[in-house]
Parts: structure tokens; sequence; C-alpha cells
């Protein structure tokens, strides 16, 4: 069936080459005419305006989004006008769902349908396929489930779970329709939320094997710096590389996030190309923030989320206070 | 290879299956005759006491020790008398890195060689073989390691890692020499406490999906309840196992843990049957203890932890004084 | 000065008796004729009807609102309409700072002045006095400045900080206007956040004293109970009504929160009379919001807040996975 | 009444001091002859090794050590040999109470008394006293009461809480008798725990008002940084001295570790004199280390804790490793 991509940087791009390599037919714009023409060399239709864009789909057409968050309302207006009722507007990208909630309100006014489709898979999803977690009307979202079919990784991405061939539904195959507008982002955002928890949960855990040899070091010996009180205890070099790969096989911990850390500790077991300053695309932030509004605890979501505020210094400020109390009912003086 | 094992509980008598069908020779014992008399069934050599145990072995030998971290000693102290020079003792239980530390130490006074092994597998263990942390002398993990070749998952358990190839080492087929004494069980510590944060991460964010709707319940209206200000924002009703099953697929969160999530949510999407007090077994409480000592910080991995000590109630006193100073000064009355 | 009051709850009535106590002028108002018949016994002005109310008062006019949150944009709309440009309008509860800066903007087009004051103080305000977190417009704080400065505490409260004399200011009084609208409630946000806090490291300490007698209790023997190593080390049977009375003197850690608790404990060692169901009132919540904004960490305000949830057992369902994730993967039941 | 002080840096100097004043004998000794020197300057008795230093107590005698932790057992060794059966030893420093559990047990062989005291109040105590938190045999602590008396604050150093003159002990006084050996070192323990989980409480509540003004930053706009939604809801250039000054009067948070934070502001509001490595002393480790073997939980003592261990950078490596997994699943590349 036909598709139109506005967007085509790395996900958007690669998205369009999964759907032609599964026999779609994609009409491409992005406002980079090198990406455009790339694209139209592996056979999408390539166009060089919005109304080109929309000029060259069949009515009523689906024209999914994959820009920037912060680029989804204005790319929104330039197109939405050239649409018509009946037609479907998909932003693949990380909106936050409050706005798909206004979104589908606003474009409702004018018969455009909305899908909010919260989309994992990363650099892999090319050829693993892509995680699709959508939300908006049933109707739209039947009308291109062919799309969804061949972007998502399919039932054999994964071993089956006892007893789910008698349930049905479209799980299995790497998409579903999680529920009205925003719910797709939704379920995206508190996806990427405990994606940070089991990337915390790990980079902690190695960080106490990395750390496994401090009973070896000579400590300083000084009011301000607490004894190890055992350090027979802590001498252990252990190889962490050898130790991610061991994990990958009969452990509770496998998982793919382990899959990529034993990579990245086989080339580098320092990782000493990375400066450890971490950052966040705001799903993290949000799902804590859902969290809150529900009034369930999420500490160990928000504990990740703070590690990596952390990592970029922001706590700055709050621990030169706690030095500066420190001075002032004990006369510590910090050490450098 | 012949091996003796002493411990016929799940996890002894599912090693020793997998060993007979990996064509090994096992001499077991168990203080439970029954047991012992199931696993004969099945081609071990059973015995019925430590001296009948160790006569049985051809010297030197191998005595594996699967049971309970508690009666680890006291088993120690049953059979090391008997044992000789040169003779391997493996712990592959749950035992304390540092209690590691001691026995080697004793054992190595006699003569004998004390092996570590944390074991990683469950139930699944003898289908899908068992993730092996060995600490100990190189030598007799070397003595030894067609037991382990065996008991591990092996090469095709999991994809290749790009470069490994090239790094050679066990780590790939599921078993590896860790380090010196107590390096088994303090790497096997660490899996534990990283599998609780994954856990808890999971957890969590599958209560925030759960509790989605919350805007759609009634909510009191006082002084002692926060107002929801936007309550259109969670009006999802989620289908929490499809949401599961899905995620396995293209997702950067599919894990193991997700799998058994996702069977555990399909048969029963409210888990009505768990009450929800879980348990530690302490390898989590050491796991933050050993990161105090090395002085890394490790919150997701104590929240996890603290999570499963407040689903036991042990927060109730804390919480009552947190409402004995709202009554005191704000005059507060708890809600019930 | 003269000054209308409309909410004479617990803390619009105190307010008022201790404006009256020094010697100003107070115009009242309240739904609850009872509650205004009350303070006109005590030389307020009553009055029954909005009309009446804004009748009384002399213009420009100040008009402090004393009524809960949800309550105040109602209030706003019954008497906003009868003032005149010119006139003042002081919210004095825990209103979110965002909509301070929704009614500042809205009333500015008619004229009226917006200030947002915190207070903190409960019910020892009458007594101690009231602190005050000023926001909005300079010259609307000035004219009404006698009034704060007759609800605060005034200088004597504390002790003079050194350095404090040639600073000047009102902060030293007890009252502040800390910046532009939403100021005041933002800086009275904050200040609940690290009450939580506060309350929340108390809350925790104590709770460890009082299972300092952990070792001498019977514990289970089985594999889903982690053995305490070292019971002889936790035999304690310790006085916390005390220790609390203990550290109100010369200790690091005195504070009002901890006189609260000394007399708390003091009265109910075990505090048997709470239930440990903890409310939050909102301003923890959107103090941790404010600081994901931000992206500054907030670990130990975070951690608070979710006590709190999961003293409200909002934990519930993510536990019920954990169990349900024991369950899959090691046969592990939960104990009752 | 007389007392032996074995150790003259600030506390150790200024306790003698204090007792001096109050009217008490004391024999001083430490390594440091100048130390002695200055000591004896003001009265009390200077010695010039442990010999002269125990041959001038009048028996039975009572001898306090006032010597880092890591001191305590080679200054024990080097004067219990040259006390006699019923003298008293006291430990005032900051001892891990397992200390106290083996020194008691060995110096009772000798018929010594052995007491631990966890003494609060830093560079301030001599001034306003010392908070003593007293463990070990009730007779011992009853014959020197007299010296933990003028030591201690006194009753007037703290307000009384209502009901307190009922109840009698000395508490009010500022010292206590908590309990057998160790008990004094477990609650000061403790008490260093909380005042670790006060001092972040604050940091953080300073931070988040610190970054008030977030939205008035020029904010890179690029995937890696996530936008704020409401940059108008962030422009507050709030004066935290007069801030923390204001807290001082009328509010639930006042305490004195606000005071001291008045203070340092006050004199550098940005605090650029301190660089934020904070310094642990290992009673905030102890803290955590005892709620996790007493199975309750404890995230805001530890939340507290780790910031400072990720203020001295303990965290590199595990933010090393979420940026190495970002890397690998979405090409994202660090910020610098």
């Amino acid at each position: 069936m036909q598709l139109g991509m506005i967007g085509l940087g790395r996900m958007g791009a690669d998205m369009v080459r999964r759907l032609l390599q599964g026999g779609h037919d994609c009409v491409v714009y992005d406002r980079n005419a090198a990406a455009v023409a790339a694209l139209a060399g592996e056979g999408a239709t390539g166009t060089a305006s919005p109304a080109e864009f929309v000029a060259r789909l069949a009515k009523p057409c689906a024209v999914w989004l994959m820009v920037p968050a912060a680029a989804v309302d204005e790319t929104i207006a330039s197109v939405a006008p050239l649409l018509a009722p009946g037609d479907i507007l998909i932003d693949g990208g990380n909106s936050h769902y409050h706005d798909d909630l206004r979104r589908s309100r606003e474009l409702s006014t004018q018969g455009l349908h909305y899908l909010d489709v919260g989309t994992s898979g990363g650099v892999w999803g090319r050829e693993r396929g892509y995680c699709l977690m959508i939300g908006g009307e049933p109707a739209a979202v039947r009308r291109i489930e062919p799309l969804f079919a061949t972007l998502a990784p399919g039932r054999d991405a994964a071993s089956v779970t006892p007893g789910r061939e008698a349930r049905g539904g479209t799980a299995e195959l790497g998409y579903l329709h999680c529920g009205p507008s925003g719910a797709g982002h939704f379920v995206k955002m508190v996806h990427n939320g405990i994606e940070y928890g089991l990337m915390a949960a790990y980079a902690e855990g190695f960080n106490i094997l990395h750390h496994a040899n401090a009973g070896a070091e000579n400590r300083a010996v000084d009011a301000e710096t607490t004894p190890l009180r055992h350090p027979e205890q802590y001498r252990y070099e252990l190889n962490l590389a050898d130790i991610a790969e061991l994990w990958r096989r009969g452990s509770v911990i496998s998982s793919w996030l382990l899959d990529l850390s034993a990579a990245a500790l086989l080339g580098s077991p320092n990782l000493a190309e990375f400066a450890g300053r971490v950052a966040d695309s705001g799903e993290g932030r949000w799902t804590v923030a859902a969290a809150i509004d529900e009034g369930v605890p999420a500490p160990v979501l928000s504990a990740a989320l703070y590690e990596r505020f952390s990592s970029r210094d922001a706590a700055d400020f709050a621990d030169r206070l706690l030095s500066a109390m420190r001075y002032q009912f004990g006369g510590h003086r910090e050490k450098r």
C-alpha cells in the first residue's frame, strides 16, 4: 500500500527502506533535497515540496511524520491544510502524549485522523524491525495495518509465550493499537522510562564490578576519608567484557541491552572514549511526571533519570552547599 | 568425568540430570533418601551417607555442594574431613563471598581446593543451561572444566558478539573463571543486584501503565488529597499483557525478564494470586553493601531493594512517624 | 490598616486574630456564617455576602483569600467582578504557581493586582507568626507591607545570622518579596518539598533505631528469608522519645520537626494511634516536577514523596509483578 | 571530678576547656606536646607520656579518648595495660559500634569498663555544649555522670517538650545512657545518617531554587537536549540568602542546619569557594548498612550518601557505560 513519509533522517529513511523492501509504495519529502534524492534512488517517489508531496499521494492518503519532536507542530501546519477529510496523519517521533491529545482534537475539526505511534528500534530497526505502539481511532489504525505489519519485527522475532496462540491479536507481530489518541506515545514514554531504569541497573552493577579492586588502592588516611574496614575483601581485577558476555547465556539478566553492553565493553574495557555526560531525550522525565500525577512510586526510574542529570553537573550547586554546611558546623575543608 | 553432588533440591537435582545427559558420571547424596533414590533411578550413583558418598568417588575427587547458604558450613564440616589433599570442594549455592574467602583459607590448610560457583538459571537451567561464575585457583578450575562446559548453556544460547571470535575464552560458552576465591560469588552477587534493579524497572513501568486510568477514578475532594490537575490525561485502559508481548519484539527493552512478565500477565492480568510481599534472598543487600564499601553510588539497586522491604511493611513505623509529625504541625488527621 | 479576609478555616481565622491583635481592621467573609459570627465576636467586621464584604472595604482595598487550592478560582470569580482597578487580591493558600501566572495575567486586564503568598506556620502560626513568601508586583507588596509585618514572626523569632545587620531587608522579619507573580508559591512549593525530605530523613532514622533489636527476633530459616549474619549486633532496645529529646540539645540535627517528633514520641512511643497512611498535599509533587523541568536531580525529595505514595499501597501492583517474576524464573512462592 | 583526656585536637581540647570551666580537673595527653602545653596554660594538668598521664590520675580513674577512629585501637593498646580493674575507658570519637562490641568484650577481661560516647556538636560544642549518646554498663555511666552533665548543653538549650517534666531522666539535659555497649555509637551513627538526609534535602531544595531561571537560558535545540516545554514558568531570579533567612522564622523547616545555610549563603551566594566534592566520614555508610541488615528501607538516607559519592566522580564509569549503550542502540554521540 502507499505511504507518504516526511522526515528522512536516519529513522525515517530506514523505515522507508523497510517498507520498500516489503513491497509498499513510498512517497517521500524532506527539506534536505539530498536525503530525498538518496531514497528516490532506492525506489521511493521523491518530492520537492509539501504541495508536490501531497499531490503524489492517492486519496485518502496516509502521511507519516518522522521529524524531531520540536518540529512536529510546524510540519503539521505545513501539510495539514493540503490534506482532505479522511486522510491520516501519523506522528512516529517522540512527541509528548499531551501534544497528541491536543493535535488529534484540532485535526479532527478538519476531518483528519491523527495517529500517534511510538517507535522503538533505533539504528537496528531496519534490520530487526520496529516495535510500534499505536494510539488513535480504531478505523484509521486498521486502514493502514499493512504498513505496521511490514515495519514491525514479526512473530519470529521472539519465542512464543505459552498460551499466546489462543489470544490472537497483533502484539506478537510487534505492533499494537494501545488505545485512543495519546496511548501510543504514553506507552512509548513508559517504555523509555523503563529503558532508563534497565540501563542504570546495568551501569551501577558494572560500576561495582569495576571498583572491585578498591582494597588494592592506596587510600588517604585522614578525617575526611572513610577507611575501608576490610580492604582484603576488595582485591578483584574483573574482566567486565567477559562477564557481560557470560551473563548473556542462561542468566536471569540476559537482555538486548546486555548484548549491547557486552559489545561495547569488548571493544573498549574502560570506555575511555566516552566522557560520561549522559543525555536524556524527555521520555524519562515525562514518565516520572506521569507517575507523580498518578500518585505511584517510581524510585528506580527517577534515580536513573537523576543519574543522567548529575552526570551533566546539575547537582553542583547542591554539592557546594553540602560542603558549605560541613564547613559551617565542623570546620571541614574540602579535599581537592 | 565424575562429580559428586551433595544437595538434591530442585537446583542440585536438575544439575545432576544435565550432567548425566552430558555423559558424566554422578555420585549423589542428600539427607532426604527419596531424593537420592529418584536420581539413582535416572542413572546417578546414590549413596546413603557422607562416608559412602566419598568412598564412591575416584581420587582426586570433586564434590559440589548445592545446599542452602545457611547449611554450607555444616555440610563442609561433615564431608571435608573425609577428603584428601588435592580434592576439590565446590560451593554452587548463594553464599556470601566473605564466607568463600574464609572457607578457602581454612580448607587450604588441609590441601583442599575450594571453588565458589555462582549459578544462575533457576527452574529453567536444566533446559537452558546454567550461567556459571567461578572463583578459585586456576588449576582446580581447569581440572573440572568439562563439568562446567556441560552445565553451561553453550555458545549457541546467544548470538555472537561482533569481535568475540578473536577474543576466545569461555565466556561465550556460559561459564567463566572470574578470579581468585570469592570472585565467583562476588560476580553472582552483583548479578542478582542488577536483577533486582531490572525487575523493579519493569515493575514500576507496568505500575504506571496499570494506573493510566487514574483520571477516570472518583477522587476525594479534601485538603488531604492532591487533586489531579488534568484528569483528561489519565483515561487509558491499557492491556498490559499485550504491551509486554509487544515489547519483546524490536524494542530496546526486550529481555528474558520481560519474556517472563509477558507470560505472567497473559495468564493473570491483575496478578491477583499474589499479595505483593516480595522476598529477598540476600545478594541484593550484599551488592548495596559492596557499593557502599567501594564508595560508588547505587541508587537504582538500592531503591529496588528497599521496595522489597517496604512491600513487607518494614516502613510502617517510619510512616506512622510521618503522620505523627503532620498531626503535630498541622493538625492533619490520617485518612483511612 | 484594613484587610478583607475570605475563608475563615483554621488558618484564615487565626490570621485574622493575629491581625486584630496587631491593631489592624479586618473585614471577614465565609460561606459558613458561624465562622463569620465567631470572628465578629472577636472584633472583626463580619459580612454575609461577597457584595457586603466588598462594600465594607475602603478603596483601594486588599482582599486575602485563605481557601482550599481547589476553591481559589471560583472564589476569585465571585469577588473579582466587585473589585475596582487598583485593588489587591491575595492568594495565601497552597496554589500551584502555574495558576498564579495565569491569574495575575487575567486579573491585570481588569487593573487588579494579584499577589501570591506562600504561608507556612500551621496550627502554630497564630502564636509563632507566619512565614510569608510573597510574589507579585513590588508596589502592591509595599502597599500592604504592614499586614505582612504583623502576620510574620518578627526579628526575635530566631537568632541573628552573623553579617545580616548590614544587609537589611525583610527576610529577618519573617516575610519576603521573593519575585514576580508566582515566586511566592514557587518558594513555598520548594519549602514543602524540603519539608517532605526532612521528615523522611527523621522517619527513616527513627525506624532504624526502632528495629535495632532485629537480632533478638526469631527469624524464619528458609530460602525466602535472608539470614541476619550477625544477630548479636542488633540487640538494642532504644528509647526513641528520650533520643529525640536528647538530639534537641547541642546536636547538628536539631530542628522544629525534631521538637515535634520528640513531643509525639513522648506521648506515644509506638505511635499506634496512626496507621501510617501518609497524605501529600501536592507541593512535594510539584517540587519534583520542577526539578525535572529544570533538569536537576532531587533523589531525596523524590524518595520522600514516593514513600508517602507507598504508604498508601500505590506500589501494590508493582510488588505483585515482582512476585510474579520470581515465581516465573525461580518457582518462588510468596510468604504470607 | 577528675578526667583524663587523650587527644587534644579541636574537639578534645574544647571539651577539656568546657570541663575546666565547669570546675572539673583535667589531666591531658597528646603526642603533640604543643597541644598539651596550650591546655596546661589554661588550667589542665599536662603530661608527656601515657605513663605519666596515668600516674597523675586518681584511682579508679576515667580516661576519655578523643582521637581519630583509625587511631583508637592503638591508643587503647598504649594505655590500657597501665590501667587497673575498675578504671573506665571512654571512646568519644566516631568509632563503628561493632568495634565497641569487640573492645568492651576484650577490656572486660582486664576488669576495665568501656563506654562508647557519640558526641555531636562540632566546632560549636564548647559554647553550645555537646550532645552525648552513651553506651555501656550503667554503673560506669553513673560514676562519671557529673562530667557528662558539664559537657552537655543543659536543660535551657531547648524549649520544654510538653509532658517532659513528668518523665524525668537526663535526655533533657543533653546526655543519655542509650543502652549497653555500642548503643552510644549506634545512636550517633543514625544521628549522622539523618544529618546526611537533612543536609541533602536542603541542598536539593536550594538547587531547585538556584535553577529557577532555567527558562531564561539559551537552550541547545537538538535531539540530545530535552526542550523545556514552558520556559515562561522558569524565569525567577531568587535570592537564596534571603530565602534561607526567611525560612528560619515561623516555617516548618527551621533548623540549625538551616541557620548555618543562611549564614553560608549570606556570605557567598554562589558558594564559589567550594568545589562541591563532599566528603563522608563513615557513619552515613554504616547507617545504610544497618538499615539493610535490619531489612528496613532507607531511600532518603541512601540517596543522600550516594550524592556524596557522585560528587567525587565515583559514578563516572557507570555514566560512560550509559553513553556507550546509547551509542550502541541509537548511534547517539555525547555532547561535550
